[in-house]
């Protein structure tokens, strides 16, 4: 297998979006650069990331008895207190992630990096490092957008990040059942490449794919782009072992069983809080032979999702489906570059839409049943008002759909903020979540007469509601850029709550939503989930800092 | 609304299957009779039930004055000890219920009768019960198979049945977000009904859907007829109330939520364990425009069970997949009368196939997709081998749908033992878990020579697998009847989970399988399902008889 690519420690990736070209500048049109000085009130300038050598580490606290326990476990290789390890493995993503590495600061590096190999050796780090208060924060992707990285404990105890890639192969796949099974470090390319050999797919592509792994997604409950068809990450996990303090669970029993409730279903979204997942069995399905993918316009957000949701209903939603407000096509169309966005441009001035909103839909799958649910759903799309744009513009999206978190890092270079959220509500609920969302961002983020951009988009579609995916870019205020986040954020979730969202879709908790758990399931749910935890990780050694409330 | 039906005390319904006749023998084709005394060594009698009249009742043990608390809380006329109240919730409709009933023993019938009028009103109830060390066991339709309704206690503690009744209604619905909230008690008729007015439908439809509650099927994880299309009960669980002596839980976040571990998931399939069910949030959908139901022939179950897998892989199944091996396709042949039996032997014999494996399969939906899917499947099962036997026999299965547990009562008449006993397994385990539980059966039920009836189908197709039906006959053992079949079930269960069946696909836990939830889930995840039992039930008053091992 070729190497697999690394996330950069101050941001995403090291793919420039234009090849050779390093200004932030360079990733914009000029009519996208005009358009965001106009509309921000931003002043291009160069806020570069610290130097990585600059960044400030604190001493490694895991105590040497602890380390020498560790290594006499696992290998003195697969214990490690080294800065680049510590490093790599610190904290997540999100925009204030990235603020702190890009200042200089890992303050919350974990004390150590573990690396081990098998359920057995997980399970019994686990119980060592209960016995000991050693802190545990599983490691997969580090791809994380809400801080379910990090690592805080309310005792202070030293954190352990246990990475793991080296549980990250085949294990076993059961073709006549549609079934793999693989151990968490896996990462989403490497398991596709394994399958295409067989003819095979999972399907589960979020924008994270190149980077996150398969444990990580089921720690997190994960949606991918073309989750309204092959469904949920949560939907693909037919089995699942989870090392924990207190042993090992095997949950699951393909294809479906009434013994009692989902313990399978407490898993997955425990971010790390009950454990270590050690091993996922996958549901997965023949390479689609036929797909289409193809762009939509709608004249106004409200008849597209008015569309939408007759084709929900009837259950003719289409694999990928991604509606974009007037806002987020305005944009789009404004920021891509290339022959995609030029062609898309033509084609809605030709079609008399100046801008509207975007609605792609991807079909996959045999050819006659794509072709009949094409039909049928374009039948339904033409009633609900939309024109048809055709095929450049979905092939278009589908080449650059991992892109976007590339282009933030070029963005945060120059002086911006850069940031997305993401809810869910019922067909019903979901235009007063998507008001109430970017009434309080565009309120909080207002600067000097100035209102943040604040785009959205449907990415994932039910028979009963859908997501709603917010990206906001605002001028950043150099001074106090974390608080500025924290302000918006805060108040866009006490708003989307507030209207009947979801706290998130398929973002998970971690640290970031944890103050909002109980608004979500009740003080009575999140003291179920604190028994379970207290029952599985009687010491809170399990990732103290992420999902349950102080 | 016209009245709904109620079950008799000692079987399933009042519905005699050949009206006027009331012989054991009038419901069997003559063919079949001398077909079952030759395999079985059945002798034909009249083992007829006991007079209700007679059926013996231990004393009313609720203390006074916890009855006056409770007639306090609902009102005097919503708690109830009389004879007929306490028979009419006495344990479910397994062949030990009904043998117990039809030898005059109901001492396992509930101390009293409450019927809560609201989720607030219930919680107060188990908040009271909870206290005064009263046990609970919910009751919707009564028609557990698994003993669901066993209220045996550990402490022998007076017993309270939490009859649903009075929660029947339709609370709401938001026919955009395809979302109807309804009461606990209220059966599947009554909401077909309400929603048909909206052209909408549930389509859940079990066997026991003339009489069984929708809180029932979500504490019991059902599975209807139609579930490999519309999806299992729990698929159409967006949302549910669930009142616990320690308070009331609002679980679910429609369309989907990555918000920690699904709690929403503990609640069904809990049984009564946890609390009590009092409100339910469910996926509807519009009524198919289109169906078409067909039988097909295989010549083998090994042809027919690979078919299946193809068609599953390729997410071709249709909505309703009933595959019968050739014992039951025999069987069926000879015991069913009427014009729909004669046509299908005649097509059979024409089609040069003398039994066989039947295929009953059925497709929902709006015609073209219809089309289309029946189209890509009939095309697969050719190549599988199948040969289409045409509508008659899919309408004819459509119409006796619901007939068996009926025409059990009628057998049981004439002296025989009649049972049924489901699984699931991978399409890879399928094969083994098949053989051994028929071996078990076989061998466990052999009398005198002679060797039971045991018969199977597929009832649910999945991607990854498939549940098995199995139905047993037997010359009954008129001495000791329980045991003859305890021995059976138990030979059978370790067999099933041995060659890795699932302990049960859609009848749930009850007191039948809790010997083996611990093979099914493991040591600590029982444990686990204790931690939040302790929980949310510290006195432990929620169905002690039923899911968790003693």
């Amino acid at each position: 297998m070729p190497e697999q690519p690394e996330l950069t420690i101050q941001g995403w990736g090291p793919r420039p979006a234009t090849p050779g070209d390093e200004s932030p500048d360079g990733v914009l049109t000029k009519a996208a650069r005009r358009y965001l000085t106009r509309e921000l009130g931003w002043e291009p300038r160069a806020t570069p990331p610290a130097a990585v050598e600059e960044i400030r580490l604190a001493p490694c606290r895991l105590p040497e008895e602890d380390r020498a326990a560790l290594a006499g476990l696992l290998g003195e290789d697969h214990v490690r207190t080294d800065r680049d390890a510590r490093l790599r493995r610190t904290g997540g993503k999100s925009y204030l992630d990235l603020l702190r590495r890009r200042e200089g600061d890992a303050s919350d590096a974990p004390d150590a990096v573990a690396l081990p190999g098998t359920t057995e050796e997980t399970a019994a780090l686990l119980a060592l490092c209960s016995e000991r208060g050693v802190v545990v924060v599983p490691f997969g992707g580090g791809t994380s957008v809400v801080g379910g990285l990090a690592g805080v404990d309310p005792d202070d105890r030293p954190v352990l990040a246990v990475d793991l890639s080296r549980m990250a192969s085949v294990q076993a796949l059961d073709v006549p059942s549609s079934l793999v099974t693989v151990g968490p470090g896996m990462r989403g390319p490497a398991l596709e490449q394994a399958l295409a050999r067989e003819g095979l797919t999972l399907g589960h592509l979020p924008q994270s794919w190149e980077y996150a792994t398969l444990g990580g997604y089921a720690a997190t409950r994960s949606a991918g782009q073309s989750s309204t068809g092959v469904g949920r990450f949560d939907e693909l996990v037919a089995g699942l072992t989870l090392a924990t303090p207190s042993g090992v669970l095997e949950l699951g029993h393909p294809p479906a069983s009434a013994a009692g409730p989902d313990l399978l279903g407490l898993a997955l979204g425990s971010e790390g809080t009950l454990g270590v997942i050690t091993g996922l069995t996958l549901r997965v399905r023949p390479k689609p032979t036929a797909s289409s993918y193809e762009g939509w316009s709608f004249r106004t957000w409200a008849a597209g999702l008015a569309a939408l949701q007759q084709l929900a209903r009837h259950d003719l939603l289409p694999d990928v489906v991604r509606l974009s407000d007037t806002d987020e096509t305005r944009a789009n169309l404004l920021m891509a570059a290339g022959a995609g966005a030029r062609a898309l441009r033509g084609s809605l001035r030709a079609r008399g839409r100046g801008e509207g909103c975007l609605l792609v839909v991807g079909w996959e799958g045999v050819p006659d049943l794509v072709r009949a649910r094409v039909r049928a759903a374009s039948s339904l799309l033409r009633d609900g008002g939309a024109v048809r744009l055709g095929r450049r513009v979905g092939d278009s999206w589908r080449r650059h759909r991992f892109e976007a978190p590339y282009l933030r890092d070029r963005l945060l270079d120059g002086g911006l903020l850069v940031e997305t959220l993401e809810t869910a509500a019922t067909w019903t609920a979901l235009p007063a979540v998507y008001d109430a969302t970017r009434r309080a961002l565009q309120e909080s983020l207002a600067r000097g007469g100035h209102r943040p951009l604040v785009m959205a988009h449907v990415s994932h579609g039910y028979a009963t509601g859908a997501s709603l995916y917010f990206t906001v870019i605002a001028d950043r205020d150099d001074a106090l850029p974390i608080q500025q986040w924290l302000s918006a954020k805060r108040a866009a979730t006490d708003a989307l709550l507030a209207a009947g969202g979801t706290l998130t879709h398929h973002h998970a908790v971690g640290a970031d939503h944890r103050p909002w758990l109980e608004r979500e399931v009740g003080p009575l749910g999140v003291e179920v989930l604190r028994a379970v935890k207290q029952r599985l990780d009687p010491h809170g050694v399990c990732n103290p800092g992420v999902l349950l409330p102080d």
